[in-house]
C-alpha cells in the first residue's frame, strides 16, 4: 500500500474532487477487458492538465509508487490493470476534439476521445480516419495509440501508427516533449513518437495526439461467401491478394463462430458451413465494381457454395454484422472469454486454423475462431468458466500451443492487443533474450525507477508482477470485498 | 588514433583482405555526399558474415573505438562520416536479394542491395516497391533504413519506414535480436525495428532486412504545369489536396531550377516561368483518366500558363527528366553544392519558399529550391564555393534561418536526409531538451561505450565531435595527404 502522507499528498496535487480511494472506485478500476486479472490500486485520480500528470509523474519517482494511465479499459491484455503500490490515472474526461486542419488533413486530439467519435467528426469534415479496432465504440484513442490497435481495415489502411503524426506525451521522469508535426516528413533524430505508440503505457502519458486523416473512399461493397472447408476460405484469401485486390476489410469466421452468431442474431447464415469469408472492397466506383466481381469469381473458382453481394448499404450492414456481433455472440455460451490475437504471414492462415482447432480438441475445449484473415490475424476465442480451475488450466495449455504454433509459422503471439500481464510469458518465446534485453534497457533508461504502468510487458521489477488469476477462492474474496 | 595492436586484432577478426589501412583507403571512406565535411577513419573493414560485425562491436566495446557502418555514402548529412578512433565498416557487397515471397508479398534483402535493383526485382515478380528517393540508382537499401529515406512517392506511398517489415541486427553489445516478420500485424512488445529505422547507424547495425511490396499501379500519367508565381503553384497543390487527388508524385521547382536543368538538359522548358509543378498521378485506368483530367483543370483554374500532359511512356520520361535532374543541373554552376531538405506543413510551402528567396537575397547567395511540393518537403539548394570561406559563412547564416523558419512554421529541419553531423546544432531547436534528453537516454542505454556511428544526431562524447568545416586550409592539408 501507498502511505498514507503520500496519497495525501497525491489529493493536494489534483485537488480532491479529482481524487478518489474509496473501496468502490478501486474496484471500478481494478480490471478491464481482460478476462482472469485483477488487482486493487491504493487510489484513482483524475488529472485534470499536464501539469497535473507531469507532477504526479515526477512525485512517484520522489515516493515510488506505480502510476497506470488508462482510458475506457477495453484493452485484452491487461495493459491497463493496476499493480501493487500504484494509483491510476484516467483520462475518459479529456475527450474532446480540438483542431481539424482540411488543409493539411490533421486532427488534434485528447488521448481520451472515442475512436467512433473520431470516425464521425473525420467524416462530417469530408475526411476519413481509417482505424477501426472491433470496440471503436467504447475504446479511447490514447489507449489506441498505446496499443497500437489494429482493427479490420488493417488490410488495406494499416494500423494506428500509420495515421499518428505528432503528440504531446509526459515521459515517466515527468518531462513534456513533443514529438512530430504536421509535416508529412520527419526524420530530426529518433522518432519518439514511434518508439511510444505501441508502449502500452510504460514509457510516456499521452496528453494530446495529432492524427492523420485521409480522403475517404467513394464507394465500398460487401461480400459474404460459405465454404465446406477452412482450407478453401484460406485459398481464396491467397487467390485474392494473388490478383493484387486489395480489399478494405477481408474477415474469417470458422462454423463455430458461424452456428453462435446465427444463434444471437437470427441473420440467416448457413449453420452448417465450415467457414464464411466477409470481404469490402472500397474506392473509386469502377474500382469497386471491377473488384467485387473479381473477388466473387475468385470465391466461386475456390469451392464457395454461396457468395452474396450486396447491393444496398442496408445489405452490407446485414452481411457486415455477422462479423461485428461474433464476439457478443460467443461470449454468451460461457460465464469467460478468452478473445486472443495470433497472427501469422497470410500464406499460413489455413495451418493456424486447423492447429487451433487440434489443439481445443486436444484439450476439450470450446474454442471459435474468426479475425482479419487478410492480415493473418486471428482471433481464437475460447469459452471458459473460469471458477473451474481445471478448465482455467487447459486453456492456458491449449493457448500455450497456440502461441508456440504461430512464432514457428513465423507469426507472433499478439497482433493488435499487446503483451500487457497477459502475454508477458510468452514475450521470449518470440522476440529471444537479446530482443528482451534491448527493451530492459530501454524501459530502465526512460523510467529508471519504474513508476510508469509498472509490471507490463517485461517485468523490471517483481513487487508489479501483478497478475492474480481469478481462482473461486480469489473471486469469493474479492466479492467478499463488497459487503 | 587506434592503438595498432588493436588494429591488428581488427585485422585478424575479419582476415587480412577483408580489412584496409593505407591513406588511399582512408581517404576514400573519409567523406560521403555531404559538402563541407569529411574526416580519415582509421580503417576499412568489410565485414564479411553477422558474426564478424558481432565481434567487431564487442571488441570495439572492450578497446573503446567507434564503428560507422556504411553503404554507398550517398547520404546528404554526414551520417556515414568517420569520426576520430574509428573504423568504417562498409556493406556494399551485402548486395544480394535473398528471397522474393510472392504470397506474403515481401522479400528479403542484404544491406547493401541498391535500391534501384530492389525495385527492379520486385518489378519482375508482378509486384512494387515504391520508396524512391532520388539517390536510388546509386543508394543501398541499408543506408535508406538507418535514414528512413523518403523519395518523390512519398504523398502516395510513404516513405521507407511503412516498408520495412522486420530485421536481424547487430546492436551496439554485439547481440543480434531479430525484429518484425512477415506478420502484418505484430505489437509483441516494443517495436525494435521501429527504433531503429531511422536511427542514422546509432543503435544498430542491419545485416538483413524484410522488405513490404505491394500491387504495382496498373497505368501512370505524367503533367507539367508551369506558372508566373510561385504562389499560383503553391494554391494548385492545396487545390489538389483538397479535391482530394493523391497523386504519386507532386513535385516543384523554382526559376532558379528551371533555368539550371534547362540550360543542363535542353527540355524545352520556358527559362521565364517563376514554377513549374510536375504531377504523376497513377493507380487505375480510370483512375488515372480522372485524375489527370482533375488535376489539369485545377492547374488551369490556379493561374498555370501551360499545362502538359504525358501521352506516352517516352514523353513522360521526358517531363519527369527536368525533376530527376535537377540536383544535377544546380550543382555545375558552382563548385560546392548544399542540397537541404527542411519540411513544413503542406499549407506553409508558399510561406517557405518565399522565405527561403528573401534569405538567399539577404546573404546574396544562389539558392535553388525544388522537391516535394505534396509533403511539404523542400530542397532549397545553395551553390558556393567551399574555398570562400565568407560565402560558407554567408551560406551557413542562411540555412541557420531557413531552418528557425521551417520549425516556426510547424516543420522540420530535415524530412528525409537525417541529422547526421550537418544538422546536430539545430536539433535542440526542434525538439527541445526534453527531446534530446529522451534520445541521449536511449543512446547511452543501448550503446553505453559510444562505438556505433559515435558523434552522430546527438553528441554524447566530445572525442566524436567531427564536424572538419573544409576551410581552405583545412583542404590543403587534407589534399597535401595525397602527396
Amino acid at each position: 500500500m501507498i502511505a498514507p502522507n503520500v496519497l495525501k499528498k497525491i489529493r493536494e496535487i489534483v485537488a480532491s474532487d479529482h481524487y478518489h480511494d474509496s473501496l468502490e472506485h478501486r474496484i471500478a478500476y481494478s480490471y478491464d477487458g481482460t478476462p482472469l486479472i485483477s488487482q486493487l490500486p491504493d487510489a484513482v485520480v483524475l488529472p485534470r492538465s499536464v501539469e497535473d500528470v507531469s507532477a504526479l509523474l515526477k512525485f512517484a519517482n520522489e515516493e515510488r509508487f506505480g502510476v497506470v494511465p488508462r482510458g475506457s479499459g477495453s484493452g485484452l491484455s491487461g495493459g491497463s490493470i493496476p499493480g501493487e503500490n500504484t494509483i491510476v490515472l484516467v483520462f475518459t474526461g479529456w475527450n474532446r476534439i480540438l483542431e481539424i486542419d482540411r488543409a493539411n488533413m490533421t486532427m488534434w486530439v485528447e488521448p481520451g476521445v472515442i475512436t467512433s467519435q473520431v470516425h464521425k467528426a473525420a467524416e462530417e469534415s469530408g475526411l476519413f480516419y481509417p482505424p477501426d479496432p472491433g470496440s471503436m465504440n467504447i475504446c479511447t484513442l490514447g489507449g489506441n495509440v498505446a496499443e497500437n490497435a489494429g482493427g479490420l481495415r488493417g488490410l488495406k489502411y494499416g494500423v494506428t501508427k500509420n495515421y499518428v503524426m505528432g503528440m504531446e506525451v509526459v515521459l515517466p521522469t515527468g518531462d513534456v516533449p513533443f514529438s512530430g508535426g504536421k509535416s508529412m516528413k520527419d526524420v530530426a533524430g529518433y522518432s519518439l513518437k514511434d518508439w511510444l505508440i505501441g508502449s502500452e503505457g510504460t514509457l510516456g502519458v499521452f496528453t494530446r495526439i495529432l492524427l492523420k486523416l485521409v480522403p475517404p473512399p467513394q464507394e465500398a461493397r460487401t461480400l459474404a461467401a460459405y465454404y465446406n472447408s477452412v482450407g478453401d476460405a484460406a485459398e481464396t484469401v491467397s487467390a485474392i491478394i494473388a490478383a493484387h485486390v486489395v480489399p478494405a476489410t477481408l474477415e474469417f469466421l470458422d462454423n463455430t463462430t458461424i452456428r453462435c452468431v446465427e444463434e444471437y442474431a437470427n441473420l440467416g447464415l448457413p449453420v452448417t458451413a465450415g467457414a464464411m469469408l466477409l470481404i469490402e472492397v472500397d474506392g473509386r466506383k469502377e474500382e469497386v465494381a471491377e473488384d467485387s466481381i473479381q473477388v466473387r469469381e475468385i470465391a466461386e473458382s475456390h469451392k464457395a457454395k454461396q457468395v452474396l453481394v450486396s447491393k444496398t448499404v442496408l445489405e452490407a450492414d446485414r452481411l457486415k454484422a455477422a462479423r461485428r456481433s461474433a464476439f457478443a455472440a460467443l461470449a454468451r455460451l460461457r460465464p469467460t472469454t478468452i478473445l486472443e490475437d495470433v497472427t501469422v504471414p497470410r500464406s499460413e492462415v489455413a495451418v493456424m486454423v486447423e492447429s487451433i482447432r487440434r489443439s481445443a480438441a486436444k484439450h476439450g475445449l470450446t474454442i471459435g475462431t474468426f479475425g482479419h484473415a487478410g492480415d493473418g490475424n486471428l482471433h481464437p476465442t475460447c469459452l471458459i468458466d473460469e471458477r473451474d480451475t481445471d478448465e482455467v488450466s487447459r486453456a492456458e495449455n491449449a493457448f500455450e500451443e497456440i502461441f508456440r504454433e504461430a512464432i514457428r509459422l513465423g507469426g507472433t503471439i499478439t497482433g493488435e492487443h499487446g503483451v500487457g500481464l497477459a502475454k508477458k510469458k510468452f514475450l521470449p518465446l518470440q522476440v529471444g533474450n537479446a530482443g528482451i534485453e534491448m527493451m530492459r534497457k530501454i524501459k530502465e533508461s526512460l523510467d529508471p525507477n519504474d513508476v510508469l504502468n509498472p509490471g507490463k510487458i517485461i517485468s523490471t521489477k517483481p513487487r508489479c508482477e501483478g497478475i492474480l488469476p481469478r481462482t473461486r477462492d480469489q473471486i469469493q474474496r474479492f466479492e467478499g470485498a463488497y459487503i
